[in-house]
């Protein structure tokens, strides 16, 4: 065991503080970790304060990690000090069962262990995960990525969450080249997504709320910007895309992003509303549409992921913070007042 | 232009009574049909009364035809006298969109013409179309199925809707050997839903609430019985199946049915409730789960499956009724009390 210092929020109503812990050293199969920076997700937010049910606390959030191999567990064989790798939401799965043979960790059917907020099989049931908003973190090589060279490390943090959350499910339901692919939401899943699908080589089109998006929305590589709040242009654009990557995690009416798709269209859900989504089934049947989810990727989707990313040298529009502005990064993100994705820099602590 | 007789609804609250009107004379491409049978379908009901907007009376609904041909059109080649053939839910569409072109005409882009309460093309729009609780139809020779001769006519008649809204989508999803079918709700639709499936070679598996239901489940070719009110069976059979096909009209926990099925699941809607039903997120996002609707079928193939059940001998279980018990027929309908299906014998006129 070592101590490692991190950020933790001690309740729900409790502002981030200096908290320290123990972490384990590195069995045979794990690499230790120097984190540079991590990711802020809204799932941390949401986690941190107990807006969902089951957070553990002390909670330590972050999954958007990136940093410099330190050390590494005696079997294992990927990985070497020095090296630049990434961390994303899991930090295990049982690695046996149907979902995880088939690189779908995610689902993995014993549970994947979350790289914050989960219990935690290695080191007992009575201990749960701590996550990025640390100095240090210990994995398993199997859920380590190697971050290519040629991004910026940093700005390349939000794509283990927001670039893989998007990236999925745009090549699962086959964006590219002659789809035509809308995008709901220009916030930190959105911008991603905008990009991912505009490098896959899809018509993109931003569905937005906000007119005032509209220059960045073009600026991040869509073709085509809809103002969801214009009856008109929803109307025009009825039953046009294909493929529509819902990034909208307020609660909204998925009937107005169905009736975009065309006949066997697809609305997949990236962002997850707290309450149900009231869903008319005419809108369904009337031209065999799906709605459908998704849930970040598996590891071995995301090394492919990040290799995308490389190629096409995308990186998340990020802004840097310093560890003891987590709160205040908070408030502005519930104000969607970000651009695209808060960033802590490790080296603040 | 010829008197045809019939039995119509003169307005919401108000019950079937014999009702003469015009049809028109063949013109070139179309099937004079001498009507022997009519099914009874839920959608006749709402329409009739008035449940959904939009009826247009006088109402003759009926969209589950078998009979005989009469006359053709002078430049009908593919049907003649005396043949026994079907109409389904639709008499015609613009044939020329993406939509028809893929053999998808119940999506034409110009909207197909339902055999009963739509605005007719052929006859002007101040006209609407008459169903198949009448003695004779004419419609154009593309939208007339051929009925295969080993099958029993009367309960064939219930293949044109309640057989193809539940083939099709089979069909699209993929049901067929190792593959786990659910069917949720054992009624008109339901039971072909079962009879299809296990033809197709699927494993099959009956949702349903009611214990009663359970040996017809079984005699209809399910092979597992779920009763879903049984919370116990239900957690035990999650994750468990491939595809459900819901064809539950009524409100309901559509979560129930998302949390049965596998990663990368879906679940069909093929009954449409009149309000919107409630969809958590994460029913879809773990999991990677589709809620999906599918809207009868294209004419290919409804002729498709009409081979598939005459190669298989499918046809409806069916009760006989005459013209003079539709409104009884419908109370019963409303009490679920029926098996499975009512078809009018037009020899009752």
């Amino acid at each position: 065991m070592f101590i490692c210092e991190g950020f933790a929020a001690q309740g729900p109503d409790k502002s981030f503080t200096p908290f320290s812990f123990e972490r384990r050293d590195p069995l045979a199969n794990d690499v230790d970790i120097d984190i540079q920076y991590c990711g802020v997700c809204h799932s941390d937010l949401h986690t941190a304060r107990g807006d969902w049910p089951g957070t553990l606390y002390p909670c330590v959030p972050g999954h958007e990690i990136v940093g410099t191999v330190r050390r590494v567990g005696s079997a294992v064989t990927r990985f070497k000090a020095g090296d630049k790798v990434g961390v994303g939401c899991m930090v295990n799965s049982c690695q046996t069962c149907e979902s995880c043979k088939q690189g779908l960790e995610q689902f993995c059917e014993k549970g994947m262990t979350g790289t914050y907020n989960s219990p935690d099989p290695e080191t007992g049931p009575d201990r749960h995960t701590f996550g990025g908003y640390s100095k240090r973190v210990v994995v398993n090589e199997n859920f380590v990525l190697r971050i290519p060279d040629n991004l910026d490390l940093a700005a390349a943090a939000p794509l283990l969450c927001a670039g893989i959350t998007t990236y999925s499910p745009l090549r699962h339901w086959k964006a590219g080249p002659g789809k035509k692919v809308g995008v709901a939401g220009l916030g930190g899943l959105g911008h991603m997504a905008v990009k991912i699908a505009r490098a896959m080589g899809a018509e993109v089109t931003m569905i937005t709320t906000s007119a005032s998006k509209q220059a960045d929305a073009e600026r991040l590589g869509a073709h085509h910007v809809i103002l969801a709040r214009d009856p008109e242009a929803m109307k025009k654009a009825a039953g046009t895309l294909d493929l529509i990557i819902d990034t909208v995690a307020a609660q909204h009416d998925i009937g107005n992003y169905l009736q975009l798709v065309k006949v066997d269209g697809t609305v997949v859900q990236v962002g997850a509303p707290e309450k149900p989504l009231p869903v008319n089934v005419f809108d369904l049947i009337m031209g065999r549409r799906s709605l459908a989810g998704s849930l970040i990727g598996g590891i071995a989707e995301t090394q492919e992921m990040l290799d995308f990313c490389a190629k096409h040298n995308i990186t998340a529009d990020i802004e840097m913070i310093n560890a003891q502005e987590i709160d205040h990064a908070y408030e502005r993100m519930l104000k969607s007042d970000v651009k695209y994705r808060f960033v802590i820099d490790m080296a603040s602590f």
